[in-house]
């Protein structure tokens, strides 16, 4: 984010706080930053606060900007602060909180004086072009976390003027129009209840369907790769999370643990410890190695309520997940393998134009996993040799690292712009270590094996809600949960319709049909609507030829070919897993 | 068990008792009763007591015999038992809850006397011709919870004669060596973990390939029968069990709950809930019916360590569950559809002669589950229609239903006769009430629907021990971890082997290769002893005629083919799911 839009946002969030102020003398004050696309406030307001506030506020805010009115810097000693917020409990929080010796400023703005590092623009004049709206009123927990107080966040866009605010503003629509959580109730895909508790999605018979043809092709790609596939358990004793350490450094992550029989049992955060329970089930040898155990793994998050959005964030998920064990000589091929699988499951799914990557790096000046023994050193080189060899482009993050070792993040843009972790590629020299990992050497001695982590299709949900928006429901045949509609013209032409419609079954396509007593039009209309592909149109006229019209989903064109055509076509289409529609051509 | 069977070993407890009691004075005595093949006896020992401890117990046991003693029946008042009892707190217990007017009765055998219904034999004369063993040692909870005392259980074999029992001994040795836990470890199919758990299995690569493959099989089986496979949540609020009744009826099979943000989630002991709630996402039309819900369900059983047994009862399984929610005028042919499908699936793993069927009805007298409604009535008198209907012979057994309605249990007989329930199929008139489920009729008015719940392959875990047990580990073709394994006669061979066995992947066949430097011989014991349904020896002869030479696993037969006709054999066999091994013929 460019330094200067971020001051403009950060001194809008002091604009918005001060209309706060002017609309309840008594509210009180969170903290209020900027964020991307805009920025936020946090009040506990004395007032009913709704929608309709946030225009009032606005209108406020314009009045404010319009006075000039200059943001004033002061520094203050501690117990100046302290003073000056006596009637501010979270700002005294955070005053109390500062390092000792850190210089205390304060920001004034008309009658609004903020505790705030700064800077800020000179004064309201300054906010004049910018082009800002609230957007939107939420809960949200002092700090996040749920011990403390609920406040209300007043979410806002602001960009540096009118214009780039309107193209923003357009760019949204759109994608909000492909927001999975939208389509997946539009299209039947997926829904929450209340009952069964917040972020649990369950799967339709459509999303599981698409669901299903994801995780068999992976199963499948990654058991001809030589991946071993397995079950493990969705649950541990806490003592095995406590060996892989994740108790240490995860727990806040990790659901409470479950009494039975006076041993305390924890849902898996992950499924590393089980694939190592798996693979110290017997003495290795060298012979055996690599060894690439793989799952469709259940894994289970405690996520903040406030947090969860859709198939995105949720507190069950399932990750096409592997740990592959191997010696030293073999890390770098392995890990190119990974890296090659991830791209050509990209390019299967049709989005690798989408990716880029990162390396992930740990933080020397932070971080509390290095314990100085340079094996951190030693696989960071490692990762960024292996990335060079591959001629990959790639960014560095540091501080991103998992607490185990360096990844590969691989990146991919959302119909907004955003960039999120699609799938991460892990190497590790601390866990092989933690659960005493070894395997016999050609001369009989013992040596620990390497570990990479990795999926090679993500976490199926958020994989699934990236495709759903990505493709915004128009997905293609080979994981579409319906590949075609049958339409009938009239009722005579039913018992030939379902004759058709039994044959596509029995060659693997998947076949909705609509026989009812209605107009074509309508027919086609609700069948564009579902994003079928292809809508097959059956009258007497093809019953007669043999042949059978076909419109396109994507290309809205219809063409008249003969059923047996079709019908290979659609299926070379699903096996060769083609992105785009082309059978009825 | 004969009446007379049942009086013998529970006579031989009381022996036992006594000769316990010589053995340890301080003895205290828990209760033993007569069960399937023997019977035990629980105690708290004041001295250390070992397998050895046993033989001891066995040779005092035939002494007592010997003695000619009789068992002396007396009735006591309340007061006279409480008082008889005074050092035995576990007897105390049992007479304080017997009910208000009951006779007490006690019986004496020499110096050992036992609170005790009866009957016995007259004298231990009529113990000389029994044939009888103490088998083992095991802990056990004072009845069967786990915060009451611990005891030491001691179980026996028991049986009318010596003959007998010899017979019984024998077919349990051949038992023994196909139970499902030994071949479990010999084949490598699945391990236990100390640190992960009790009763959490892990499938190994080999063990997860078998349940790959039926997990498949079944979901592509009911897909292709109409069936709506979904995926839904592990968990779900402790609301939602309250809803369902699980929470009341059946809260000691379920784990604890784990307190989210202040809200109760319960691992599911049961997914009709989740089912439910996706049919409830939607109003639903009399049109839509029936809706055919499955799903590869996990789920979560509380069970005492103690009880825990491979993979037959375990902390955590999979069922091939289903809930298929029809109108009343649908539920004698869904039913029936249900029968037929698991006819189908038990004729296809081969074991549909072993197959009983019983019609598990609630009892009258005793069960707290009936409101009096004429639910019962109806839905049982319908259940029992339709196994006449289907011409299938079933025995009845009262007091075996679930809480919400009447069931059929398709039961097995396993390898040491004992019958097992392997899958269930219940009508169900309460849960659509208690989740207040619906839908539009055809004159726009609301009904509600009836549930089936049934599965068609049972639980994955318990059906796949039965399998391993069933076929001692040699799998037909189709289910088999492996099909083929590969030995070289000599090193030159090796890349055409190699070029063999890449053809025999691509098609699909699941293929393992020897190529070590070692003998024929040894190879041929090795692959026999994996249960390797197909050995095919690759020497010069066979690379110089294109032929093969297949050694078969149960005939013990080796053919020469051509390497062609073998494959296309073998992929028939795989793809027809055939029992029977006949590809090298």
């Amino acid at each position: 984010m460019p330094e200067k839009l971020e001051i403009l946002r950060h001194s809008l969030a002091h604009v918005l706080a001060y209309a706060a102020k002017k609309f309840d003398p008594e509210v009180q004050f969170g903290i209020g930053p900027a964020i991307e696309d805009g920025f936020y406030y946090d009040f506990i307001f004395s007032k009913s606060v709704s929608d309709e506030t946030l225009a009032v506020l606005e209108k406020e805010m314009q009045a404010i900007i319009k006075e000039d009115l200059p943001f004033v810097r002061e520094e203050l000693s501690r117990e100046a602060a302290l003073e000056k917020f006596a009637n501010e409990p979270h700002k005294l929080e955070l005053i109390r909180e500062l390092p000792e010796g850190e210089v205390i400023s304060i920001y004034t703005l008309g009658d609004f004086v903020d505790l705030c590092r700064g800077p800020h623009v000179e004064s309201t004049k300054n906010l004049r072009n910018a082009g800002f709206t609230l957007s939107s009123l939420a809960g949200a927990y002092w700090r996040g976390n749920s011990d403390n107080d609920v406040m209300q966040r007043i979410y806002a866009f602001a960009f540096n003027n009118k214009k780039e605010l309107k193209v923003f503003l357009k760019r949204r629509e759109e994608a909000l129009k492909r927001d999975h959580r939208r389509l997946g109730e539009e299209l039947d895909l997926f829904v929450f209840s209340d009952l069964v508790g917040k972020g649990l999605p369950l799967m339709t018979p459509k999303g599981s369907t698409i669901r299903r043809i994801l995780e068999r092709f992976i199963v499948d790609e990654e058991v001809k790769r030589g991946y071993l596939h397995v079950y493990t358990p969705d649950l541990g004793r806490k003592e095995l999370y406590e060996t892989s350490g994740h108790w240490q450094h995860y727990q806040d992550s990790m659901y409470p643990p479950m009494d039975l029989e006076g041993q305390e049992y924890v849902l898996r955060p992950m499924s590393c410890p089980h694939h190592f329970m798996l693979y110290k089930s017997r003495q290795r040898s060298y012979r055996e190695l690599p060894m690439r155990y793989a799952e469709l793994a259940s894994q289970f998050r405690r996520e903040l309520s406030g947090t969860l959005s859709g198939l995105i964030r949720v507190m069950s998920f399932h990750l096409a997940d592997s740990h592959i064990l191997c010696r030293a000589d073999q890390l770098a091929e392995e890990f190119s393998k990974t890296v090659e699988l991830a791209q050509f499951v990209m390019e299967s799914l049709g989005i690798a134009e989408l990716v880029t990557y990162r390396a992930s790096l740990h933080d020397p000046e932070k971080d509390k996993f290095d314990d100085g023994s340079g094996k951190w050193e030693k696989s960071e080189s490692m990762l960024l040799a292996a990335l060079d060899n591959l001629g990959l482009e790639y960014t560095v993050a540091k501080g991103e690292a998992a607490f185990y070792g360096p990844k590969l993040d691989i990146q991919i843009k959302n119909v907004l712009g955003k960039e999120d972790t699609i799938i991460t590629i892990q190497l590790d020299f601390v866990l092989p270590e933690r659960f005493d990992l070894d395997y016999v050497t050609s001369e009989d001695s013992r040596e620990r094996p390497v570990v990479i982590h990795r999926s090679s299709i993500g976490c199926l949900e958020r994989t699934m809600a990236f495709l759903i928006e990505h493709y915004a429901g128009k997905f293609p045949s080979w994981f579409s949960p319906v590949n075609l509609r049958i339409l009938t013209l009239s009722e005579e032409i039913i018992p030939y319709a379902e004759k058709f419609a039994t044959e596509l079954r029995i060659a693997g396509v998947r076949v909705e049909t609509d026989f009812r007593n209605e107009s074509l039009g309508k027919k086609i209309r609700e069948g564009r609507n579902a994003r079928i592909p292809y809508l097959a149109i059956l009258g007497a006229n093809e019953m007669e030829s043999g042949e059978v019209a076909i419109r396109n989903r994507d290309t809205q064109e219809q063409n008249t070919l003969p059923l047996a055509t079709f019908v290979a076509n659609l299926q070379r289409e699903i096996d060769e897993r083609a992105i785009k529609l082309t059978a009825n051509e």
